[in-house]
């Protein structure tokens, strides 16, 4: 008799080919769900436009949110990989409760933060959901040390093993990012490889020419992106997402090397190439501040930090990342315009901006005009501004004479 | 009779020498001050002392806390002109209280920030002085409404004239960096020419191979820098910060542009260049996340943004800025090791990180290896975590069916 | 020739009165315009709808944003002349542009808090407003240097002079609160007067027998207050407000002496009763927390003390502040449900709550029962926190030994 | 053979009786702690020598720092529970590191937030410890599942069984406060009975005349409490805070009921009396308001509200508490001078103050006299805050012509 029916986050990989076939060992009926696509169709076509709704819904619902909120975690990460778990559990999740499966599996260590963005998805969205995490499992764990453990459980249960060679390190990647950690990565001080990086090109050897391109946005987002060169533009999400991870890779764009803090309290050292969200990142910043106004934007910045933290952590269905969400996508109604930039040896550099909503009034700041101001008034602002500053030293002076 | 005696913010060029002259016209004593130099010597040597005495300073006083706090305003901008104005301030005011002046005047115009910075330093450290601003005086705007008025004025007075073509946009320089503003500059579409640059090469033609540098850190700040390759190391505050510009300058590192909120409500646009100040935001980011608490580091990010923002407006001499300085600079007391990146077109990579002091423990994070470490325990830390959520899932539910 | 129309924010009072008749001194025409009015009816009971109208918006639009936000200025100040000023400022506003005025007017003080909140409101609302502040123009103030040459000024021109006699210090009421300061006030040390309070009991006075209110409230602000004992209840704004201020005068509640900062950086000592806005603070803190998410209450606590901050120093109509009041708003879909509670001598006490909305689980909660609930979980969830804590000992410990 | 030593956290009630008998049936030495004492002398006098240094070291290193800190979660709760458990466990770490256990045991729920701070203190300080909590144990909670057979389980073991009936609520004492929670208290909607408090008096049958107090600060914590009309007054740590409970206590101060956010994501109610504690807080905060300056205080109060959350987490002994006590710690040296305050009817009422360390300047805000202040000045200042909002009233008014 079935133990019942867990739904698996399937990659395809060899992790959790085994764990497809240990849950079934263990007694349980298993659909494997291969994340952005659950259908099982064999037709090219269909998978092809299935991934596509999945990357689409991806791009719509979790890389825009965060280019609104300029989600940066610890100053440097985007957030590739912790944007993508909330939206993979949320189909597994739908899976689940279709099929009436109560549990779920994931083949996500047990020293991660893939496994607590999994499952905090899980049980936000199915509370009375049960998780099988296998790495979490001592039976499980002490019987697979090593990847020769597995190899030799997949070959005796006719698993297809991929038979390229392992990296010494291991990779995620996604629309939006690949993250590289673990394996000789594990020493902080040693440099990656040149040949670690797949998603950009190396900028010693990329294009000894800029491309140029203006990106335009309304509400925080963007909507169309032109080379201005070659005149060519994308207009709908995915495709403006997918040609920036395209300008950016060719370019070399989005590497970074650093060692972040995990939820659960490690130091941990992750490189990772954000293309595409490292160029929207530049340009929704640049837009955003044009258009914004200097004190909503001080408190949508600490809004933001929350908001990154947040999803680092896992918590993408949470009430108050609702909540924040909700506030960061307030504070983007006149957040519109079009930037232009160029993208070079690895580096983007705004060119300038234009905007219908920006609150730059070129008369007012001119050094040649005196518009309506009267620099008179700024003797009276420093004069109060100083009020406070003026009673703290006479004090300190008092004080200091006292001693 | 003299009206007192001013200590004037002298910086040689059009606009404080004119101010020099009519001062005088107006029935003041006036004390020129160059600064970062502080006397009238003639002989060049005392002035190059004087001068690397005031760059160092510079960099030791002000630079340096920047560092620690990793100091940005609105996400971009690294300051270099807001934490030279309080160091000029600074010495003006000795001056004037040695040579018992009751006034200091500036050059700096109505609708800036650098007035602001200026007059808060001294009325923050001389409670009393008076300050002469030229350019909110009506009689003097008045009268010198454009830059031929000024011209005039120096010829009719025989004060040298700079001979040099007037760029069509102002600039500010100092050890830490180049702005540029004004002019052609105020239309935000404008794209800057090529060759406004002074301080970095343009991308397009610096080296086509890095310069590798090791960086050391101790209390957060620099105590050396070697080239890798040439072998080749700096280890005082002055020479490390210099070198850095020198490599930082060679590849065109830290040329931004920019639409910033000026104190005053004011958006204005700026372009800036900060070779070394990008290379060791970057290089200090590294270290520090390396050896900091990852709590400790959310709190002190906060302190971080408030210092920028105070060190923007021109409170570096206040009680709140003396409070963050001292907080920041406790949390440095475990920020040291050495880290190693490559500086190339424009981007510094950070490559590799060590230190005595890191919490990054190795065999804890391993994938390889279970340390310290017992993944059951992660299922209880993520249920808990989930308890909330479930609830509030619940919550909805109800709600929802309610409804 | 009429030097063009002003709104004065005519209060009845001695200067009011005086700059009334001194600006038509000054050759313009003056519409005198009375806070909560805006009428110059001569019947009774159109004043009296008037001011109900007035005081109607004051609290839906004022008051009840306040409570939402649990705003207080540094812990103490529950803000009740801070937003005044702009519900009075608004319907000035509303005034000038009917009347194509070009000027308004305000009998505020050049060194407090006031002035800031009234003109910031006039220049948010009316940009091209001119202001007229008697008291930081020197020929009135010079005019004017004590309450005798205002009585001297009004027997002058026949201006009605209030009989009763000056108390010691100024006040300014309305339907939130009162506030003293000045005069003997300004000294923090003395103590205040017995008599000084008019709007609530002195406790030692105050009846024995508390009162019990039951308060109802949907969206964060209060639908219901019901007198437990008495079986009266009250469900407007308006009515539900007044009937708090008349139960907490009763009591004595409400009282508060504070030395606070005002926005130009001095100091000031106030003394503020709210007897109706201090049971609703407590009341409205006890129903939040009952019914909202644990980390969307500690986001929002930010938002408040940021919005407290705002309204103090007269940014009510600002960006920031709509953003913010947009986000606190937000928050408070679910604060929903009733609180029972007792006034008496001085002290809000809260006796229970119930809410349909709530997340307070009591079979989750309960030490009886386990509910949903595995206490073994709590192992892994601690365990896991003190990864971090485990590792900085450990770092310490190595760093003690090689000191 | 001995499974190895454990240090039991013991209180002398039921359950950690239990507890203890249980972990030597399960084959422990154990060693019985008994906080705030550490020995097991017999004799009265040392008990009581012990006992109040254990009181005078909660006093100066708990406490204190908690009244610089203003601390307060969810702004209400005065922490008094909180902060006693890293004060017990640390002593309880002493002992074990002492005694060479390898085990700390306790009895605090699976639920609660006593249990995390407890054990994340024994983690900080000792990471190699092993902790037991039965309460968590199956073994141990499938035993007992109820009082009766705790009771059952004593007499077995003639253990002395309480012989007071037990309150229908669980209680928690110690210098600072008692809290009361489960039982009837688990209904959030049960008023609390009049018989729980056995701290304070009902305000109802206290005294008719209230206590005036001055307190003498120096570092933001008391030095001094004077009785004004006994003259009496207390100058040590524990006999000013002991003294501050006993007139506290009198009056009925400090009593609140409340529904609170723990740390595991659950509601809870807890109602709390903190008399001393409560006075404390209202006599520091308006003596820190009266000499920290405006900006600092701001900084701070956001420290402090972190500084709460941390202690309710149970994060006393953490890198980051460590840090934000140093910071807090530091904005408290000018915080000096004297409170008086009346204590009346369960209400704490400020009356006035003085400080040699002010930035208080009667005449700067002297409404009679002008002062080192020019008036005018504020028009510039109120001018130069409305640039940025008339601008935005602008776009606005563009925008909606627009549409």
């Amino acid at each position: 008799m079935s133990k019942g029916t867990v739904v698996l986050a399937y990659s395809g990989g060899l992790d959790t080919s085994c764990i497809l076939v240990w849950l079934k060992e263990q007694g349980y009926d298993v659909i494997a769900f291969l994340a952005n696509i659950g259908q099982e169709e064999d037709f090219e076509a269909a998978r092809i436009k299935a991934e596509k709704l999945g990357a689409k819904k991806f791009v719509e619902d979790f890389i825009w949110p965060s280019v609104q909120a300029n989600a940066v975690y610890e100053d440097r990460y985007l957030l590739g990989t912790a944007i993508a778990r909330p939206c993979i559990a949320r189909s597994q999740v739908k899976i689940a409760r279709r099929e009436n499966a109560q549990f779920v599996s994931h083949g996500a260590t047990g020293k991660g933060n893939d496994q607590i963005r999994f499952e905090l998805t899980c049980y936000a969205l199915y509370p009375e959901v049960k998780i099988i995490a296998p790495w979490r499992i001592p039976e499980f764990y002490n019987r697979f040390l090593g990847r020769i453990d597995l190899i030799d459980y997949a070959q005796k249960h006719d698993i297809p093993v991929p038979v390229t060679k392992k990296a010494p390190w291991s990779m995620d990647a996604n629309l939006m990012h690949i993250s590289y950690e673990s394996g000789i990565l594990e020493n902080p001080k040693t440099h990656a490889p040149a040949d670690l990086y797949l998603m950009t090109k190396n900028p010693e050897d990329s294009p000894n020419t800029p491309d140029v391109l203006e990106m335009e946005f309304t509400n925080g987002v963007p909507v169309k992106v032109t080379n201005v060169k070659e005149g060519k533009s994308k207009d709908s999400p995915l495709d403006i997402f997918s040609y920036l991870n395209e300008i950016g890779g060719k370019h070399g764009v989005g590497r970074i090397d650093i060692v972040e803090n995990r939820f659960i309290g490690m130091k941990s050292r992750g490189i990772y190439e954000t293309p595409g969200g490292t160029i929207l990142l530049k340009a929704h910043l640049d837009i955003e501040t044009f258009t914004m106004d200097k004190e909503v934007r001080r408190i949508k910045q600490g809004l933001g930090i929350k908001f990154s933290e947040l999803i680092y952590n896992g918590f993408w269905y949470s009430p108050e990342c609702d909540f924040v969400r909700h506030c960061i996508n307030k504070s983007q109604e006149n957040v519109q315009g079009k930037v232009q930039l160029s993208v070079f040896k690895g580096q983007v550099y705004i060119l300038g901006r234009e905007s219908p909503k920006s609150l730059y009034n070129e008369e007012l700041v001119s050094m040649d005009v005196q518009g309506d101001y009267d620099p008179c008034d700024a003797t009276g602002f420093i004069r109060i501004n100083a009020v406070r500053l003026r009673e703290h030293h006479r004090l300190q002076g008092v004080s200091t004479i006292k001693k």
